[in-house]
């Protein structure tokens, strides 16, 4: 199935649902498409300009470097397949993919997905891919292609896998290099919207060991389900959640499930880290960045440091969501464990000169993000380390 | 697990048969690694700059276009793992992606994996890594980075998955458009190494149903193993092969089994194309081209048309390459059904001014390429037929 420049497979069978699918995929592919992208219907490929033109291209990119990377969603695409809801996990899939790249100080450019099902379902699969457009909106990244898969041989009926792909632009001189950090900066942390995409093996375990249900409602977990706008509970230390959820305007109704709570999709920083790396264009007043994902916070923020630093982390310094201690609590899951899977309540770290540690921070508050001084570099070997 | 700057996502348990992993991939990929390549060692992404100086950039691209596309292998690697072969489907990958890529002029710079997987298996990881280095080795491209997700829930024992994306850039006024195919321009075909990466859920039906063995040898393939140079029956026409095979100096050591005819990795034209289009720099001297997939000659070839033009194609001005008849014969498939699964012999179709076609033809023959005159542009409706 082309869709727009790239093939979605043709498998051999199911013509009607896969023609039902393919409708709908031209329009949703180009809700994403600013100027840069070069229509290119039935095409082999996606083309992306990476200026509109030569006088801008030249004035934004000295020395040009593509960032790339791919990553998928890991098993939090089996809780949407037990609960049926495909259309967040594509947001999840954009997320992973795009921080990580924009750590590198990049502006992301263009996604690409490939989706491998069992069989054609054209609801199933226009939801998912409904979902990574949405993520590349939010991103501000071309959705260009992608490629979906029929191969009832290797997916068992009801599995399916997601995997991603992104690609980015930086200015040499202005990609983000572990050698700028030094004793002083401040570590400031944006806050995460829940698990993200990462643990889920850990996460359905306790869910399965403890008997809970992805349909029920916890009033330990406070908050609100995503479609509903999830902002509610998002300031909330954990420990107030059970109280702040009760003063929610719609009472129970808008009280989230389990399942809805662990599907939150993943933050996306990229809209707002590019567009304070635009307000600091002559200045470097970012040291450094990371991504929380898999290992935690101490995994992910040393890969931003260099072998003379370490990061001092002063973990009482922002609210873990209620999510965390819900799952620590039903799997007794240690505090060290929960640190080294789980994001914990930031998603994504900002290594930053001191003097301008406030004015960031003010300017990515305003940008929509809760921000927490959450730290400080000092002499050290490379290590992050409570204090 | 990091990979030169992209994480092989660690999931959780057999630490041991990841660093083994691990440990073999930062050599494999830095192979594939040239002087655009920046090091970035623990990093979120791969960095890839677009040229190594500003002056030889702007001498190259005056309107840069990024190429990008997704694809997978299909149920091939079902052949692949049945036979525990897991060295060569990495080419097989990287083909079906830079050979889409360069159907619109574009240059590979970059690829990215997505390898899906049970359980952590270090050596068969490594086979698979190191095939798509291969694969990017041929293309002359960088294997910039990928991801490993370990998803015992979602792929029963023996099962994997593979995904591939690649990147190349072109200027906007060289990128490949078919608005400039008209009546005159020759068609030329490149050959196939065989089936390629399509139409193995058809190939599987035939082998099942009429309980061939993959691990036999069938005189009528004729060829050689892929390992041992496969290069022998290329130029040789279908009918002959059985006695073309018999002349073949290492005798019965050297042909190969079914299975390793069916596992031949989809021959790369990156090289070839890449190279013809600096040597006709000034010249606009191609005007389409297309690599043959999924839908064969007709569903493919059609794409590189306008709707004033109509391809004809004569079937009978290439040697169809005996796996193709033996398939056919042993499946009973209808001969219009072959040629809309299969590629047929030709796996990549330049479309070229008349005035130019002996000597492209002469220069793709020295750049190592099987070439054939296969047929005319005449005036039309966007159609591919016989003649």
């Amino acid at each position: 199935m082309p869709r727009n420049g790239l093939t979605y497979a043709a498998a051999g069978v199911q013509l009607e649902e896969k023609d039902r699918f393919t409708e709908s995929l031209g329009s949703i592919l180009r809700k994403t498409h600013g100027p840069r992208v070069i229509p290119n219907p039935g095409g082999f490929a996606g083309l992306l300009r990476l200026d509109y033109n030569e006088k801008l291209f030249k004035r934004n990119y000295k020395d040009p470097v593509l960032v790339a990377c791919a990553d998928g969603v890991g098993t939090k695409l089996k809780v949407a397949g037990e609960l049926g809801v495909y259309d967040t996990i594509g947001i999840d899939l954009v997320a992973m993919n795009v921080n990580d790249m924009i750590v590198q100080g990049a502006e992301p450019l263009l996604f690409l997905d490939y989706i491998a099902v069992p069989r054609v379902d054209s609801v199933m699969l226009t939801a998912l891919v409904r979902g990574v457009a949405e993520g590349c909106r939010i991103a501000g990244c071309a959705l260009l292609g992608g490629e979906t898969a029929e191969m009832p041989d290797v997916y068992p009926p009801g599995e399916f896998d997601l995997a991603g792909f992104a690609v980015g632009v930086v200015d040499l001189e202005r990609a983000v290099n572990p050698c700028r950090v030094r004793p002083g900066d401040v570590v400031l942390g944006l806050g995460s919207d829940g698990i993200h995409s990462n643990g889920y093996t850990l996460v359905r375990k306790i869910v399965s060991h403890a008997g809970l249900d992805l349909r029920a409602v916890y009033e330990e977990l406070g908050g609100k389900a995503y479609a509903e706008g999830a902002d509610g509970a998002r300031s909330v230390p954990s420990r107030a959640a059970g109280r702040a959820g009760a003063t929610g305007t719609r009472g129970a109704r808008a009280r989230p499930t389990l399942g809805q709570v662990l599907l939150t999709p993943t933050r996306i920083y990229a809209q707002p880290i590019v567009k304070l790396q635009r307000d600091y264009k002559v200045k470097k007043v970012i040291s450094g960045m990371a991504h929380i994902t898999g290992s935690g916070m101490d995994g992910n923020l040393c890969r931003a440091l260099n072998t003379r630093v370490d990061a001092v982390i002063d973990w009482s310094s922002w609210p873990v969501p209620p999510v965390f201690r819900f799952l620590q609590r039903h799997g007794g899951v240690a505090e060290a464990e929960m640190r080294r899977v789980f994001n914990m309540g930031i998603g994504y770290c900002l290594i930053v000169r001191p003097d301008f540690a406030d004015s960031i921070a003010a300017r990515l508050k305003k940008l929509g993000e809760r921000v927490y001084r959450i730290g400080k570099i000092v002499r050290g070997r490379g290590d992050v380390r409570a204090g």
